[in-house]
């Protein structure tokens, strides 16, 4: 399945004892609608508040319905937040996380004095005016094959730090600026802690050149902030 | 006064007994900031569900606050899917809708099977696939200076049904489309009108030749259906 959802309601992607997660809201549906007990496997977790346009799960059924009939059976029982795209049948051998070979995540900033009524909890509000220029800078030191030790969240388990990011555009659309992340794959809150960091830089707390610093000491505390999940959304994985 | 809002909740812009409308809780947060009974004038209503990105609205106060104070204080006291983005005094003889040279419409649909979980009262949804050269051609027709009276509301009592529209451009983003509406004035539903219309024309219910026959009948029971609210944008009011 390619699931779109809006996190705001949502205590992220996975199961939790006493907070609702998408997880939860799809196995119960799906549930519902075969009589099984399934269990969920996705590309990987979204923290709480992260969108998604394109998350891609999967679950094992005996149900004889066609992927087709279970994207409208789930759709039709689903709160709106939550939709599957499109689904189809996988080979038995196919692992959402394990055969992911890249993501792309897109993270969006407003950028201006006031809040957005529009776009709640569909981006980082900063007040302040941003260098545009010097994040642009930074943002292209961020790109190519290196040790994210310094962006990751201290609780990430990753065995290996280093990924590659293929990509990291940043696009302005009046004062909305939108970050595109591809890479081979991302560590926790890799992409937050990256989005803190340039906007730091953009304030003018740092300058760009600081990203090679951060980079070399393969140390969290150097990084900036973590930006809000809010203003995170996981667009497609590639296989 | 340049307003936002996220016209979800609310009954459109204008007053109303018995249902919250943004007027109201504009005029109601002023009297709190200020302790007057005040009445504002905006560049024209917006429709239930209908957005802004740049309503104008203005009021008469004796308070001594300056205009920036005046957004902030509203701004604390507002629910958040109603902003004021800017502020200024203007003359005593300006008047927000007599003395409006032009506005700015935007229209977004989204043409692909499944629904959005993330846009959900952001935009049309139309399933079926667009015929999007013939949107194209149809939308270029209706630019210029134009009797609308086949696409007015027939609860319509502008005197004058001749309005000019400077540009109707489509802007096809991914499976988003948006189309721009920039014109001298625009008559009650012409914009929902109009787009109903389009999506006809989209899914071939007519070809965009129809559109000159629809125009010369100054009958709206010849033009297509009436579009959506929440796929529409007030972006701005030019003087």
């Amino acid at each position: 399945m390619i699931v779109e959802y809006d996190g705001s309601s949502y205590h992220g992607w996975q199961r939790q004892p006493n907070a609702l997660t998408i997880q939860q809201v799809l196995e119960e549906t799906i549930g519902r609608v075969t009589g099984e007990d399934v269990r969920i496997i996705a590309s990987g977790r979204t923290d709480a508040g992260v969108h998604s346009l394109g998350q891609v799960a999967s679950f094992v059924t005996r149900s004889r319905l066609t992927a087709e009939e279970f994207s409208r059976a789930l759709n039709s029982l689903m709160p709106r937040d939550i939709r599957i795209l499109s689904s189809s049948e996988v080979a038995w051998d196919f692992h959402p996380q394990f055969c992911a070979r890249g993501k792309t995540y897109l993270y969006i900033i407003l950028n201006r004095p006031c809040p957005s009524a529009v776009l709640t909890n569909r981006c980082w509000h900063i007040a302040r005016k941003l260098d545009i220029e010097e994040m642009g800078y930074a943002a292209n030191m961020l790109e190519g094959r290196h040790d994210f030790s310094s962006f990751r969240s201290s609780s990430c388990n990753a065995k290996n730090p280093v990924r590659t990011l293929y990509r990291l555009d940043m696009q302005i659309k009046g004062n909305l600026l939108e970050f595109w992340f591809e890479g081979d794959g991302f560590l926790k809150n890799m992409v937050r802690n990256i989005m803190g960091t340039l906007v730091d830089i953009g304030i003018g707390k740092y300058d760009h050149e600081r990203i090679a610093e951060i980079l070399e000491a393969r140390d969290r505390k150097l990084a900036g902030r973590c930006a809000p999940p809010w203003g995170l959304y996981l667009v497609s994985v590639r296989y």
